[in-house]
């Protein structure tokens, strides 16, 4: 017999399924909802029920929208000949928070993963060359994580586009800001000796 | 301009006002939900609407039941001269899944706390003389917590208590098992000292 009545213990075992959420914080949030005045559950509730109806993604770039295009790739005055190819709506909002870039994206949902049965199909790639002539690109941005799945990634993309007419760049890896050289892996520091500048002052 | 769509912007900003649910994890949480199949949304919206609908008071003891009495106030083969007094039902939970206890509770839904305008008025207090008395209480356990406020209720309740014919008692503070007196509060150890009991063996 559980002591907490099925409908608190069924939204806790839902919450639970939540990205890092475990069963003691998915009751403590159960609780906490109960603890607010009922329009805070029905809140929730209607918001639930509308980012699955609302949302969708963009014909595009397959970033999120409510609409058929997303705001960016309807946005007249980005640069329409640059395209940054990213993983995840999440790296997108990333890149977007710097102010430092100023084209369109490309969203892949997803990195090539042999193992987990993700290969080149299972990712928007489809519509991607296409897209490419379609605006004119003059250069793609790949922009996948360098863990080694977003690596092969860049990669398999890199090898993919080489044919076509435009540039495809890879974003830098090196010491991160504010970094100490001291404390930081023998890969990185590599990376970041043979990827070196001229010192621009 | 936000990057996200209104409706996913909208659940993020809801579930932050979950208890340690800062906008960054409300943001993952609702990328999440977006990911998974419309089934988990559809889910969870209804469990919100049951949670809301379903789950009440008990009229007894002010657990958290779906009928009028919760399943333990209706459980014939609880003591039901001992009644545990709580300030949450999380608290009520914890007690029970410790399985040393087997009497009867009563949940507060709170703590005395003057400045933040908590009065006894404020606690579910209302009922209590009448329970104590109808279910013949032989003895109320104040399970308060052991911070001021806690102890600061239980103090109030002893004393509003004292003139009941029945024993109130008060749960021992000390050492926590596995603890080291080393590091212990000096507020804790003088409290373990003053509450020693004979060894038992």
């Amino acid at each position: 017999m559980s002591v907490l009545p099925p409908a608190l213990d069924k939204l806790a075992t839902l919450l639970s399924r939540l990205p890092g959420v475990g069963k003691r914080s998915a009751t403590r949030y159960a609780f906490h909802i109960l603890g607010e005045p009922p329009e805070f559950a029905r809140g929730l509730a209607t918001a639930l029920e509308e980012l699955i109806t609302h949302v969708r993604f963009c014909i595009d770039c397959h970033a999120l929208t409510e609409h058929e295009q997303c705001d960016i790739c309807r946005d007249g005055t980005r640069e329409r000949a640059l395209i940054c190819v990213v993983e995840t709506v999440s790296d997108l909002v990333a890149i977007e928070q710097t102010g430092a870039y100023h084209g369109l994206y490309h969203v892949l949902h997803g990195v090539l993963a042999p193992l987990k049965g993700v290969g080149p199909g299972q990712l928007r790639l489809a519509n991607l060359e296409a897209r490419l002539a379609a605006v004119g690109a003059r250069e793609v941005i790949l922009a996948t994580s360098t863990d080694v799945e977003g690596e092969a990634t860049a990669l398999y993309l890199a090898k993919r586009l080489a044919t076509l007419p435009l540039i495809v760049s890879r974003i830098a890896t090196g010491v991160p800001m504010g970094g100490e050289l001291e404390y930081l892996d023998q890969n990185t520091l590599s990376r970041a000796l043979s990827g070196r500048r001229a010192f621009e002052g």
